[in-house]
C-alpha cells in the first residue's frame, strides 16, 4: 500500500496545473493576485485528494472534469482560512504571512489590512461557486454539490462561532470542546469533499452515508491531533508558531482536560498561559509539562486512535462491498498519514 | 401612476411574512437571532421588489414562489451591508447599532465584535444560497440565477476594494470616482434582481439586456444621490450618522470634485476634514459650504439626473414593446423614488 503522503503529494502535482489555469481565467491584477499567491502556497491539497477518491470509489475513472471540480472545496478552504486567520489574529499561514498582514504591511494600516482580506474571503467563495457552476457535469449533480458545499459551510461557520463564544468565556469543558470540533472541521474538511465526489459519481445514499461513518471520526481525530501539533509539533512542519494557540487563548480539548484533571497550582499555570499575549518560552514549557504529565496528552492521543479505528472500520465495511479497492486503500492511508504527521 | 414610496411598501408588507416564515426553519439561537433582527429592522426591501417586478415584467403573474426568491437577494443584501459596516467602521444600520457593534458591546471586545460579524455575513451569504436550492423553479433557471447573484457579488467585492484603495491613497480623480460606483452598487442593486426575476420567468437575451439599460444607469444615479444624501442628508431619513462619510475619509463624487474645482484655501479645508475622526459640527458645515459654492453639488446632481432620464428612456423603449405595463410603471416610479428621496 502507498504512504498517504505519497498518495496527497501525487494527486497535488495532478491538481496543481489546474489550479493554475483556473486563476488565468481571471485578470490577477488587484485582490486576485493575492488570491492566487495564497492558493499556490502548497497546502497538502487534502480536501480535493477526498474529492478525487470519493469518485473513484464508486469505480469512476480518472478524468479531467473531477479534477476540475476539486478545485472548488480549495477554494473554499482558501476562504474559511483567511477570515479564520482574521478572527484569530494570526500572523504565519503555510509558512508565509496571512493575508491581513500582507496587506496591512503593505498600506501600513492594520485596519485596511483586515477589510481587504475579508474581501478576499468573500471573493474565494465566490470563486468556487462560480467554478462548480460552469463544470462539465449534469445540472442536477452540480446543484446537489453546490449545496453540499453550503451546508457544510454553514457547519462550519456555526462551529467557529462556538469556539469564538468558547474562548471568549474563558474555560470550557470537553464536551462543549468535542461539540465545537464536531461542527467545525469533519464536515467540511472529510464528509463534504468526500460526498462531492461520491454525488458526483451519481452514487446513492446509502454510498454518501458510508463515507460519513468514515470521514466524521476521522475529522474529529485530525482535530485533535491538530492541538497536539500546535502545541508539540514543529513550526517547520506546521508552518504555525509555537504556542499561538495558547497566545491567543484557543479552547482546546488539551487545555479543557489540562483544566478539569490538573491540581490547583497547574490549572493557575495553564489559566495565566491562556490569552496571555506576552507568553514566554519558560511559560509554554510549563504548560506542556503539566498537559503531558497530568494525562491530557495521552487522553487526546488515545481519543484521536479510537476515532481514527471507527473510520477505518467504515472502510473494512466497503471492503466487503462493491467499491473500488485502489481507492479504499488510498482513503485508509490518507487517513494514517493525517493522525501519524510528524510533530 | 402610484408613486415609488407606496409600490415599495406595498412590497415589503408581502415580503416581511415570507422573510419572517424563512426565519423559523432555523434555529435562531446565537448567530442565526441576530441575523434575523438585523434583517427584519426594515429597509425599503428595494431589491426584493426589482426582482418581482423583473419577473411580472415578462407577463408572469403573482406567485407565492417569486416572492420566496426574492429573499435571496435581501440575504445578499444583509451579508455586503455586515461586511461593509465593520471595513467602514459603521457605528449606526437602519437607526440602531451595527452587527460588530452589538457583539462588541456583548463581549466587550471589539475584536470579538468584528470576528462574529465576519460570520454573520458569511453566513447570510450561505442563507441565500440555501434559499436559491431550494426553490420551487426549473433546474436550470435555479442554476442560472445563482451564477447572476454570484457574478454580482463578484463585482461588487472588486467595486468595494477599488473603494478601499481609493480611500488609502486618499485623493481620487472623478474617473476612478466614477469607475468604481459602476462597479459597486448598479449590478448588484439592480441589475442583478431585476435580471433575477427576468430569468426566472424565462426571459431570452434581449429582455436582459433592455432591464441592463434600465438598471446601471439608475444604479450610478442612485450610488451618487446616496453621496449627497450621505452629506446633506438627515439622519432621520438616512439613519446614518451625519458627516460620517467625511470622518472616514470615503472617497466621493462630492469631495473629488470640489478638490478639482476648489481653490487652494478650499482644498485645503477639504483635506483636512477628510479622514479626520474627531471632525466638529462646523468643520462638517465648511465642508458642505464649499461643496455647495463651488458646484460640485450641482454637477453631482446633474449627473445624477441625466442617469436617470437614460434609465427612463429604457422603459419607454420597453413600453413599445411587448412587456407589462403595470411592472413597468411600477419601475418607473421607483426609479423616481429612489433618486428623490428626501434630503
Amino acid at each position: 500500500m502507498k504512504p498517504g503522503k505519497i498518495i496527497l503529494e501525487s494527486y497535488a502535482k495532478q491538481f496543481n496545473p489546474f489550479l493554475q489555469q483556473f486563476f488565468e481565467k481571471y485578470k490577477t491584477e488587484g485582490m486576485l493576485g493575492y488570491i492566487e499567491e495564497f492558493c499556490q502556497r502548497g497546502g497538502k491539497r487534502l480536501r480535493p485528494a477526498l474529492v478525487y477518491y470519493g469518485y473513484r470509489l464508486l469505480g469512476r475513472r480518472h478524468s479531467p472534469r473531477i479534477v476540475k471540480a476539486s478545485l472548488a472545496i480549495e477554494l473554499v478552504h482558501a476562504f474559511l482560512l483567511i477570515h479564520d486567520d482574521i478572527m484569530d489574529e494570526s500572523s504565519l499561514r503555510r509558512g508565509k504571512p496571512t493575508l491581513h498582514n500582507i496587506y496591512a504591511r503593505e498600506y501600513k494600516s492594520a485596519r485596511f489590512g483586515e477589510s481587504m482580506a475579508i474581501l478576499a474571503g468573500d471573493m474565494c467563495q465566490c470563486l468556487a461557486l462560480d467554478l462548480l457552476s460552469s463544470l462539465n457535469f449534469p445540472l442536477e449533480l452540480k446543484l446537489r454539490v453546490i449545496k453540499k458545499i453550503n451546508d457544510a459551510i454553514i457547519k462550519t461557520v456555526l462551529g467557529q462561532e462556538l469556539d469564538l463564544r468558547l474562548e471568549a468565556a474563558g474555560v470550557s469543558k470537553t464536551k462543549d470542546i468535542l461539540r465545537m470540533y464536531r461542527l467545525k472541521t469533519p464536515q467540511y474538511s472529510f464528509e463534504c469533499p468526500l460526498q462531492m465526489g461520491v454525488i458526483l459519481a451519481e452514487g446513492r445514499l446509502r454510498d454518501l452515508q458510508l463515507v460519513s461513518e468514515y470521514a466524521i471520526p476521522l475529522g474529529i481525530a485530525f482535530q485533535i491531533q491538530d492541538d497536539i501539533l500546535g502545541l508539540f509539533g514543529d513550526k517547520k512542519n506546521t508552518g504555525k508558531s509555537i504556542g499561538a494557540d495558547l497566545k491567543q487563548g484557543k479552547q482546546t480539548l488539551l487545555v479543557a482536560k489540562a483544566l478539569e484533571k490538573g491540581s490547583k497550582k497547574e490549572r493557575k499555570i495553564i489559566r495565566e498561559a491562556l490569552g496571555n499575549k506576552n507568553l514566554t518560552k519558560h511559560q509554554i514549557e510549563e504548560a506542556r509539562r503539566i498537559i503531558k504529565e497530568n494525562g491530557a496528552l495521552s487522553y487526546a492521543k488515545k481519543l484521536s486512535r479510537t476515532q481514527l479505528q471507527r473510520a477505518k472500520r467504515a472502510l473494512q465495511k466497503m471492503q466487503k462491498q462493491n467499491y473500488n479497492q485502489e481507492a479504499l486503500e488510498a482513503l485508509e492511508s490518507i487517513a494514517d498519514f493525517m493522525i501519524e504527521r510528524k510533530m
